[in-house]
C-alpha cells in the first residue's frame, strides 16, 4: 500500500478550493532533484513526490533520473552499480542506458528492446539539478525558473536543508506570510515598523508577488549587521514570490540613507526556498542565503548561516507541529482565515486549479 | 488521518451490546484532565478522549483547557506563551482569554471578535481536575464523582500512575473482575477463601457495585501487613464500584475481632481508580490507595506503593498484551462470557448504552 | 485491525492469475512450525500465517500448538504456565488440555466443557516440527514433505534462518531462479558455463520442478572447495523443486570424473529452504546445506556455513528492498515477464489456483 494512501483517495475536487495537504500534488512542475554535488557515479535514490527515482550521472557528467524500479522483479536499480553509462539491475543484470532503454538482459538470448524503465527529464542550473515528474510532453526547459544569483560571482551564498513531515502547501504559506515573524522569529527577523508597513499583493499568472517598501526606518538585525549599517536609517524594499510550486523567492533592497565616504549605498539579499514535496506530507526543503556585498567575509557568511538557520528551524518546527496536528486530530477543524492570508489563499487557490486542471477537472 | 480511525468507522449500534475497545467513547462524562500538580502556569497538552488539550492555570490559579490547536492555522497552543492570563499562539499571536475568545490578533487593525477556541469544563477537586469532553450544556458539577478521602487529612494516600496501551472497556472489566487475582497477582491480593466468597452484584443507574463479606478468616497481606495484625482473625468487608466511564473505587473494611488493648479494631482502604481514555486503545490510569491509619508510617507508605504498583502493573501488562492480540490477529474472536463476569457485563452494558444515546440511537 | 489488512480486503480472483504478495496465503498445507529444539517445556509463541500460535511439549515430549489466545478473554495463552499436561491461563487460570479442551475454570463451580482453545495439527520430523494451519480434516500426515537427509547419520548439515520483511511468493520465485547467481551473488554461486546450461522445467502437479547437467566443467567453489576437487573436470547435476509453499530443495549430485585413487567420485548436496509466511509481507526462512562427505569435517561444515550465510544473506536483502519497493510506490507496476521466468511463474499460478480453491473460487 502507498504510503500516499494515507491520504483518503480518490480526492474530489470542487470549485472554488484552496488547496491543503491533502490535494495531490502538482506534477507538471519542475522540481529539485538535489544539489549539483549530491548527484554523481555514486547511484542515488530519493523519493521525488512519491515515487522513488534514481539519480546518477553519465561519464560525460550529465544528470540521469530513472525510476528507482527494475521493469523485470522491481529490484531497486539504485541497488544496482553502473558499468560505464550503462545502468545494470543488482538482481539479473538488466542493463539500461541513460534514456532508460533495455540494450541487454544476460539470462536472454536477444535483447528484449521493447522493455525499458522510466527517465524523468533533468535539467542541472548550478548547483542544482530540476526534475519533471509529470507529462514528459510539457517539460519544457524555458519554465526552469531562474536563479542565477546562486552561482554568478558576484553574488555570495550560504546555504543548508532540511527534511521535513509537513506538506508544500503549508510551507509556501508559511513563506507568504510575514505576519508570523514577531511570534514565531522575535529574535532575528521582523520589525513592528516593517509588519505595519503596507503589503502590495498581485498575481500575475500562477505566481503571486507580494511587496512592502518601509523608508527611512533603523535596518532589522539579519541585515544590518552583515552590511554593517546597524546605526543607520534604511529605506527596505522587499519582495517575496510564490514563483512556482517548486520554489520562493524573497528579495530585499536595503538602502542605506547615509552612506559613508567610500561606501556602497545599496546592499541586496536574495533569499531562494526551494521545495520538492517527498509525499503529500513530507518535503525535501533546499534554502540559500544570497547577498551581493562583503563576497569574501567569512565572518558575515556565518552571521547569515546561523540566523539563517535558527529562523528556518522555527518555521520547520512550527510546520510539523501543525502538520502532526491536523492529521492526528479526531476533530476535523476549518482554519479562519483573516486579511494578511490573502497571498497564501491565492497561491493555495492556485495550487488548487493545477491540481485539478492535471486530473482532468474543470472547475 | 485521525488515530481513531484505526478503529473502522463508522460504528453501527445494536441492540443487546457490550461494549468493546471498538465502541466509541462515552464522552458525557467528567474524566480527569491531570494532578493539580500537573497543571501550572507552564502551559502542557494531553491527548484526551481523542482531542488534543492545552492546560494552564490563570494568574489566580484556575484550572484552564482548551483545544491545542489555534482556530486560524491550527498552530498547538500548548507551544505558545501565557501573558497573563492571556493565551498567545506561538505562530502568528492570535490572543484568547480564558474563556476561549479572541482579544487580539496583531496582524488586524480590529479584533475578529467572533474568533475563538474552543475550552472545556474543568472542575479542581484536588489533587484531581476533571474534564468534561462531551456536550458542554451536560457539564454539571454535580456529577463529580466523590473522592474527599483523597484530600481529607484524616486519610493518608499513596499514588502513581501509567500510560497505557490499552482500552477503558477492558481496564474496567479487569477492576470488577476479582477471579483473577490468585493468577494474575499471586504474590499479592486473593486468597483462596475470599475467591471464594459470596459475590452480590447490584446495579444503581449507571454505577455497578460488587461487595463481599468474608468474616473471621486471615487477613491478606495487602491489608494485614501494614494494619500489622497478619496474625489475627478478621471480618472483610469489600466493596467495588464502577461509579463511572471514568473511575472506580474499591473500599474494603478489616474488622479485627479481638483487637490488642488500646488499638483499633477497623481499619479502612480506599482505591480509587481513575481511567482517561486518550484514545480508544490508549489510556491514562492514575490510582490512589487511600487508609484512615498510620497516617505518618513511612514503612506503611512504602509498603502499600510496592505492592500497588507491583499489582497494577501486573494488569497494566495483562491489558496491553490482550489489546495487542486482539487487535493483530486475524481471525475475529467472540470471547466467551462466564457467571463471574456479569458485573463486568453489566458495565459494558451501560457503556455501550450510554455511547449509543450520545450517538443518537435508540436501541 | 488486523495487520493483514495492510493488504486491501477483499481479494478478487481472477481467471489466469498469477500469485503475489496480495494473494491469500495457501493454509492448507504442511508448514514448519519450528525447530524442534525450539519447542519445549517452555511456551512460545510464534505467528504463523497471521495467526498467533502458542507452542510446547507434553511432559511425554509432545509437540502441541495451541491458539494463543485464550477464549474467555483474549489473553495470550504462551504467557500462561504448564501444569504437568495442561495449559493454564496467566489471567483467570483457565486450564486447557492438550486437544485445546477447557478442563478446569477455577472461577465455576462447574468445568464448562463446551469451552476449548483451537488447537492445530503438528507432526514433529526432527529436526522439524510441522504444523496445518487449514482445514484440519485435510491433514493428512503423508503430505508432509520428505526431509529424511536432515536426520539421516550418513548426511552432515549446517543450517540457519532469518526473519524477513519478504513474501513467500517473491521467496519461491528467488529459489526457482538461477539467472540471478552471477548477479546477486557474483562471490559465491553460479558459474558462466551454468549459466548457460540447458534448463528443463517440468510440473508434477503442485510441484515444480528444474534441472540441469553441466558436463566436464570445472565446480563452482562452494561445491568443489569443500569436496576438495576444485582442480578436477567434473559432471554437475542439479534439481530445484518447488515442492510445497513450505518447501524449496535443492539438490546436486558433483561427479568427479577422475577421481584420485582410493577417493569417491560423487559429491551430493542436499539443499532444503523452509518458508513460513508469518503474515502476507514477511516470513520466517530456516535453510539447511547437507552433504554426503567429510561428515566430521569442522572446516567443511564452517565453510559451507559462511557461503551459505553470505549468499541467503544477500538473497534476504534482494526480496526485502524489492517488498519495500513494490509496498511503497505510488504507481503500480505489472513487472516484466521473461522465458527464464517460466518455473516461477508456474509455481506463482499453482499458489494462485490453490489460493482460490481455498476461498471457494472457481477459475
Amino acid at each position: 500500500m502507498s504510503e500516499l494512501m494515507e491520504i483518503e483517495p480518490p480526492f474530489v475536487f470542487e470549485s472554488g478550493g484552496f488547496a491543503d495537504h491533502t490535494t495531490p500534488l502538482v506534477r507538471d512542475c519542475w522540481y529539485i532533484a538535489g544539489r549539483s554535488g549530491e548527484i554523481s557515479r555514486n547511484i542515488i535514490s530519493r523519493r521525488l513526490l512519491g515515487v522513488d527515482v534514481a539519480l546518477y550521472r553519465t561519464l560525460a557528467g550529465e544528470p540521469i533520473a530513472v525510476r528507482n524500479r527494475c521493469p523485470h522483479r522491481s529490484f531497486p536499480l539504485a541497488k544496482g552499480k553502473l558499468v560505464g553509462d550503462i545502468l545494470v539491475c543488482g538482481y539479473h543484470g538488466m542493463q539500461f542506458d541513460p534514456s532508460g532503454h533495455c540494450v541487454n538482459m544476460p539470462s536472454m538470448p536477444i535483447v528484449p528492446t521493447n522493455a525499458s524503465v522510466r527517465t524523468f527529464p533533468v535539467v542541472e542550473r548550478a548547483p542544482l539539478v530540476w526534475i519533471w515528474m509529470g507529462d514528459p510532453d510539457k517539460a519544457d526547459e524555458a519554465l526552469v525558473p531562474g536563479t542565477h544569483w546562486l552561482s554568478d560571482p558576484l553574488w555570495k551564498s550560504v546555504t543548508g536543508d532540511f527534511h521535513m513531515q509537513s506538506d508544500y502547501v503549508s510551507m509556501h504559506e508559511n513563506l507568504l506570510d510575514q505576519t508570523h515573524f514577531p511570534f514565531l522569529h522575535p529574535g532575528t527577523v521582523g520589525t513592528p515598523e516593517y509588519a505595519r508597513s503596507k503589503l502590495n499583493v498581485r498575481e500575475e499568472g500562477d505566481v503571486v508577488i507580494i511587496d512592502r517598501a518601509l523608508r527611512n526606518s533603523a535596518p532589522p538585525g539579519i541585515y544590518g549587521i552583515p552590511a554593517g549599517i546597524m546605526d543607520k536609517k534604511v529605506d527596505r524594499l522587499s519582495e517575496a514570490r510564490f514563483a512556482s510550486p517548486a520554489i520562493h523567492t524573497a528579495f530585499a533592497k536595503i538602502i542605506d540613507l547615509a552612506p559613508d565616504a567610500g561606501k556602497q549605498a545599496e546592499y541586496r539579499f536574495n533569499i531562494t526556498h526551494l521545495i520538492t514535496p517527498e509525499t503529500q506530507t513530507s518535503i525535501h526543503y533546499w534554502w540559500f542565503n544570497s547577498r551581493n556585498f562583503k563576497l569574501d567575509d567569512a565572518d558575515a557568511d556565518q552571521f547569515l548561516s546561523d540566523a539563517s538557520t535558527q529562523a528556518y528551524l522555527e518555521d520547520v518546527d512550527a510546520l510539523q507541529w501543525i502538520l502532526e496536528v491536523v492529521r492526528k486530530d479526531h476533530e476535523k477543524q476549518f482554519d479562519l482565515n483573516f486579511a494578511p492570508d490573502k497571498p497564501a489563499l491565492l497561491m493555495r487557490r492556485s495550487l488548487y486549479h493545477r491540481a485539478a486542471a492535471e486530473a482532468g477537472y474543470r472547475l
